[in-house]
């Protein structure tokens, strides 16, 4: 498979971890996920969430709550070596009053079955305006 | 080389980085980091400098500061597949008169050269308390 397909099978993945989590899909999630000791998962201002059965806890408690969360992703980077890809974004967080900018790391992994899987999130609130060189910054 | 001691490479990386950070030595977080357009750099609030460039000014901006940081690494977790690691971890920030828990994720990639450098750092302050399953949490 050509590289420029590769890196775009990444891109899909990545896009599907944001489209289950609009959807509040706790089966999309757990399909994109890699079931495993490794998954790693930091929610905005939380302590790393450690193997797979608390991150799922946490989506599962995530899509109980009413709120409706829409994600506009900006500045979507994806790189990947061998079997590993990840993307560096950031998410615009929109729910019913407010926006929020969260920059975010996705890792992931892919299977012998050709398939790319998440293996660890990172999402942090961004709260500091960049103190240098603000004037490149797109 | 046994799969063991590559993962103590990529560990030995990760340690290097914060070395270099409490020495304030930036000639060795030069060296660690690979300088290409697709390193990454979160740090805590901040959004996301990409490229080496912007990478480099941050951490000369931030050992302009007189502020000594010393940092106690806990829950380390290394991972690698192929030429790519990572290494899941909380950083304890020590300074003159207050802690700070962070949650990071630090990733790697090793060259033609055999060396481990760092393309992604992204690291974020905990704010909450683990919502789920705290009595789990070690």
């Amino acid at each position: 498979m050509p590289a420029a397909d590769e890196l775009e099978a990444v891109l899909e993945a990545n896009r599907s971890f944001y489209d289950a989590f609009e959807a509040r899909d706790l089966d999309a999630m757990s399909q994109l996920w890699e079931h495993s000791d490794r998954a790693t998962c930091t929610h905005p201002g939380w302590p790393t969430l450690r193997g797979w059965a608390r991150v799922a806890a946490s989506f599962f408690a995530l899509f109980q709550n009413d709120q409706r969360l829409q994600f506009i992703l900006t500045e979507v980077y994806g790189q990947m070596d061998g079997d590993v890809g990840w993307v560096s974004l950031d998410e615009n967080v929109l729910d019913v009053d407010a926006g929020l900018a969260v920059a975010a790391m996705n890792l992931f992994t892919r299977g012998d079955d050709d398939e790319w899987r998440m293996v660890a999130h990172h999402a942090s609130v961004i709260t500091a305006p960049a103190t240098l060189d603000d004037e490149d910054q797109g």
